[in-house]
This record gives structure tokens, sequence and C-alpha cells, in this order.
């Protein structure tokens, strides 16, 4: 871990001390011309911020998770290049003027559209978050011994995405009026497929093609993916090949052995595909070291796939007491939506946290009442309060567990 | 050029026509494992969408300019990797660790920022566009035979910035009440300089660090850069190494024998930082070719220093009637806005083009109007409406020549 990268703040006043008159000699300028125009920039080399994932696990590296650094990103959009990824069976490298899309099923049209043709039709373009269902599910068990913010939270993204609307395609295509659900089904190796409620498709869904401006990232599901406004991530099918539109779901292996909720009386939710409301300080967090008592700037994301967020409040007493944190504009619905809020550290112990409340009144539930009452086998859907633990030296770690 | 991505529209029925049931035999699908998870993404091998810029001029790649391909772009992001660049005397490589923001001239306390220090200090973060105050220059003598959008008007760009108030930093400095501009100097080669308004700076600049989710890119200025919501590109110092507060603007050469305004009487508009309200329609544009009558989606950026988009209006005929566009949210202040319009095109010969109105009320003047006033010696601050000329047979091309 690179520790001049993870953001603590300095002790005592707020900036005066953070910065002092006549340092010794000038830095080195640079004195002759430097590198020319280019057709594409890269980053700086001396920026290193990477996904993380676990090189030596059981798991192939082709379906497992990268994770967004967090801790390490500014304002709302996530850099493309870092978006957190889950694959089922890799990124498949697909040639745009091959893929197609078909829609077909209880249709009176089928349709077969190329992903040219896709661009041609009214687009549009809209900023949502994209968050792992499977994201900090590390935290069920009452806390884990992860301390980094990355390492627990990072299956969450935001982009700026470019599309169709799928309502646009299926009226095209004359659903017809027994038509309840939508498969929707990837390109890739494991044809991973998911059965969509037709009022979603109808309401805000996608067929993304771009992304911060661009063209869809390989990771991201290029040339097309579905785009469900708020929904679990692996709902928000990559790679998207085909629609078909039918009466009942296909209760497909994602559907019916993954991506379920096991409850304590050994039942299991299914079809839970909202993200509920969340928030995260991500700096400072787990792994930061504060160098002193002062004022220190508390920052972090809070989104909710039921709509806007309202209120992101703090505690620094383990949740006794809260404040109002300010809300960064643009706060857009279904969005990552930062805040900050300014901290005046004693240099005493102290328990941080953030929760949020949606524009539905929906506030951030402490992790022990969702596992009072999802119980111990949950996986899925942790959208707990996450608590940091600030030692009297500054040390941040996990302070979920108890 | 690239026909098969100059998104041109197909002719007839909307869509129906571009979609058909049953083509030839499916598509070749992935049938093995992708590839892994990794650090740090990049783009499809089949996207190369590029800046562009021209190789056989007397002007050095160094003091070049590169444009972004605004027909290629969506929603209001540019990718960091294709914002327009403009150097006086290349892209320098700083390493951070070494870089620091000195603060004096008119102060109680001068100040000596790290990199790591600014970024410890509260933040801010907003998405502006930045423009070339040259941007759309070769239209000034009534219309180039150029008919890219990205030739023409390539010189402007949004991202999502995060930085530190510089009211902050020089309140924090103590500035004299006498304190009338900031001289602001960048650690390029040739020391790019210009003296800014203290109220500016007082109201909304910012020392950048961040752009789009990660660090400043190189050619934006990395590791600092001056932002100043809404004017002109070259004001935005980047790399930035110094802020020297004063009671006149320094007169530099960057002020007075570059950017500023030779009117028709001789005298020069000096200090001319706003960018005026502007709007173009990036697709269909110059060099497209609409394959029949039929509907076609009309799209395109407006962006104001002056504020928010208030209205964006197209007409088809030249001029002579204009009709509401739909604007995407967020619309949001000095940041480029997204429009969208549906055209009904019926196959004959139109002039199509967009003027916007920003919150303040000025609407953007048709380029006559405006070299009326200015006269034929401005090279700057063209912000006049952009007419494409759209033939019987399709093809479009620039309008703005007589």
């Amino acid at each position: 871990m690179e520790r001049s990268r993870r953001w603590f703040l300095r002790a005592s006043a707020l900036w005066s001390s953070a910065a002092v008159a006549c340092r010794g000699g000038p830095p080195a300028e640079p004195r002759s011309i430097g590198t020319p125009v280019s057709v594409y920039g890269s980053r700086s080399r001396f920026e290193q911020a990477r996904r993380d994932f676990d090189r030596n696990t059981r798991v192939p590296l082709e379906e497992a998770a990268s994770r967004t650094p967090l801790h390490d990103t500014y304002g709302i959009i996530t850099p493309s290049s870092l978006h957190f990824e889950r694959h089922h069976s890799g990124v498949p490298e697909i040639d745009p003027a091959a893929h197609v899309l078909t829609i077909h099923g209880l249709v009176d049209r089928p349709l077969v559209f190329t992903v040219d043709e896709l661009k041609r039709l009214p687009s549009v373009s809209r900023i949502h978050f994209l968050e792992c269902s499977g994201n900090s599910a590390g935290e069920w068990r009452g806390g884990s011994t992860e301390s980094s913010v990355q390492r627990i939270h990072g299956l969450t993204s935001c982009s700026e995405w470019t599309g169709v609307s799928v309502a646009l395609l299926l009226r095209e295509c004359g659903a017809h009026a027994d038509a309840a659900w939508v498969l929707a089904e990837g390109a890739d190796a494991s044809k991973h497929d998911r059965s969509i409620p037709m009022q979603k498709m109808m309401d805000d869904a996608m067929v993304a093609y771009g992304q911060n401006g661009e063209p869809l990232r390989p990771e991201q599901g290029y040339p097309l993916r579905l785009l469900l406004p708020g929904w679990e991530g692996n709902s928000n099918v990559k790679w998207l090949r085909r629609l078909k539109v039918m009466d009942q779901p296909a209760m497909s292996r994602e559907e019916t052995s993954k991506y379920t909720d096991l409850m304590p009386d050994g039942t299991a939710r299914q079809f839970t595909f909202v993200m509920e409301p969340k928030s995260l300080i991500t700096r400072p967090s787990g792994g930061d070291r504060l160098p002193g008592a002062g004022a220190h700037e508390v920052t972090g994301l809070a989104w909710s796939g039921r709509g806007a967020i309202a209120r992101v409040e703090i505690t620094t007493d383990g949740g006794a007491t809260w404040t109002a944190a300010d809300l960064q504009a643009p706060v857009l619905p279904r969005a990552h939506t930062r805040f900050r809020w300014l901290w005046k550290w004693d240099g005493r112990e102290a328990v941080i946290a953030s929760r949020c409340t949606d524009e539905t009144g929906y506030t951030q539930p402490p992790l022990g009442e969702l596992i009072a009452i999802r119980g111990s086998n949950s996986f899925y859907h942790n959208n707990g309060i996450q608590t940091w633990k600030v030692a009297s030296d500054g040390t941040i770690t996990n302070g979920n567990r108890a």
C-alpha cells in the first residue's frame, strides 16, 4: 500500500501548518520543450492507482472481480479504466461489425439490430452508478478483518452512460399484451443471462453503447450492455446479444442458484434487483493514519437505486449523534453523490461513519440491524453502515467488527 | 475519414427500416473463456477515435493544438484521453513529489504548498467545459473550406474537475486590500502566464488536481492547473507553479501580443476572458451523408461561460424558423449541455443549425452579425452559429461559407 497516496490528513490547524514559506531551494523546473500533442492520451507514469483483485485464490481470474480504488478517486465519475469488474467467463473480444442484438419471443416483429443501427436511433445519456450485489459481502458476518475501503466496498462505480431506450426497441417490435418478463443474454462464453420485469424495461432501461463519452469499455460489455439504473450489477447484462420477451421469468441459473438471498427461515428472496441506499466514508478510511488532532476533510460517496440522495449524515461517536454533511452538486438520481464534511478531531478515539437517506425516505441501516433481519446466510445486498475506528494515534481500521 | 464511424443516419422510417428480421446466419459468438480482470483498463482495439492535429505545418507539434472528435463522443463528459490540447512548449513531465505551488506578492504570508498538502485541504468537484479562445477561428473570414466539426470546433471539451478553492488559499495567505490581480504561471518550459482578476479568483477559481475521477492528465496540467470556470482555455494555466498577487496585471506576452481581439478601428479588446454562449450540431455534421429522407436524430452540444444553458433551438431552413430542442439532464452551469431533436427530413436541400440562449438571456449570434461588429481582423472568440448545408443527396458540408 502506498502510504503517500492514502489521503490522510495533517494534524493541527487546517492548512496553515500544511504549508510553510521559504522551503529549501526551488524544485527542478522543466527548461526544455516537452512532448508533442498526441492522438489519445494516457495518465502520468507517476500515477499508479489500480483495480484490486486476489491473485492467489481458487477463482480463476477470468471469473474474478476487480475493485475500484474508491479512496483514490475524485468527484462522482469513476474513470472507465478503474471501473470495477465482475466476469463469469472473462472479457470476450467482440468485433462490433459482427455483433447484433436480437429481440424476439412474444413480439409481433422479431428484429435484429446491428450496433451501427442502434447508434442511429434516438439516444439518451445519463449518469448512473453500478454496484455488484456482492459488494461488501465480507461484512455480513459482523465485520471482516479487511481494512481498505477498496477491498471491502470497491464493487461500485459511476459513469455517464449513453444508449437507446429499451422501451423504444420493444415498442417497435410490438411486444404482446401478456409480455411480463424479458430475458437478457450476453455473448460471453458462459452466456450470462437474467430475466428482467417488463415494467423496468419500459421505464428507464437502455441498451448502452457509450460510457464516459466514448464507446463502452470491453470489461463493461463492449459493444452493448443492458443498463438498468439502480439495479444490481449482474442484471445489467454485458455483451448483450439477445432480449427474449416472455410471459414469465426464465428461472435461469443466475436467478435461482445464484443471486438470491437466503433468509434465516431457509426461504430465499428472489429477484431482489434494487440496490438500496448506501454510503461510505472513503477518506479518511481504513489504512489511513491521521497525523494528529485538528481539522480534517471527511468525504465519501452515497447512492440509492431508488432515486436521488436526500441527506448524508456523519457520526464521530459511533452513531450516538449525527450531523449533516454537504452534498456536492450535481445530486442525480441513481448516481454516486459526493459528500464532504469538516471534522475537527480532538485526538481521542473515535468511531466515524456516514449514513444516507434517499428521496423515498429510506435511511441506510446499521449493519447490526441488517444482520438481525437477514441472518447469517446472507451474501448479497449488504447496505449497512460502514464504521471506521480511529485510534488515538490516528490509525484507522474497520470498525464493523464488534 | 472513417465513414462507418461518422454517425450518418438512415433514410425512410426511423428505425423499422434500420432493422430486419432473419438476417443471414448468426454472428460468430465467443465460445472460449475471455481475458481476465486487470488493474487498469483500456478501450477496445476496434475503437480508433482520435484527437486530430496537423502534422505538416510550420508549427512544431510541441506547440500545436489537437482537437476532440466531437462527432464521435457521447453525453457531456469528454474522455480524458480525447480532451483537446494546446501547448506552448510541449507537455512537461513533472514529478508531483518535486512540484510545489508558491503564492506570494501582496500577501501577509507567502506560502508554498506541495501537491500532497493541497490534496488534504477541503476539496470541490465540478463539471465544466474548457474551450480554447482560438476555437472556430477559421470561420472568422466568413466560413472556411473545412467540413468536419472536429476540425472546425474541436477545441472544446468537458470534464469533472476536482481541486481546492483558490479563495481558500488566498485567504490563508492574507491577500492585501489593494490586491486586484493574480499572475498565474505554469511550470512548462515557456512559463506560460496570465493575469487574472482577483474577483474571479475569489469567486469560483480552483487549483485542480483531479479530472474525471483520477489525477489530471499530463496534457491538462498534471499535477496542478488553474481552473477558471467559463473562461478561455489559456487562462486556465496548466502545470501551475506560482500565483503572484498584484495591484495591476502583469501585461505579459500572452495578454498583450497574444490573446487580445483586434477590432476594425485598430484598437484591441484585452482581457476578454469569458467564453460566450455557443452551440454546435455535432451529428449529423460536415462529412456525414444522410442515406435518405426520413427521421434523423440531430444532436450536439451547447455551453456558456456565463452560466447554464436555458434553451437550444434548431433551424432546418437556414434560420427562417427555429424549434426548441430537448436538453439532456443534467444541465449544469458552464458545462457542455447535450441537446437532441428529431428531424423528419423531406429529402430536399436544407441548411441546419443550432443556436443557444443562456440563463442571462444572451443568444448566440449568426456568424455574419458577429463579423459585422468584430471585423476581419478577429481570430479569437468566435461563437457564431455554425450552419451545415444538407444537399438533396444527403451530403453535408460547411454552410458558413456564403
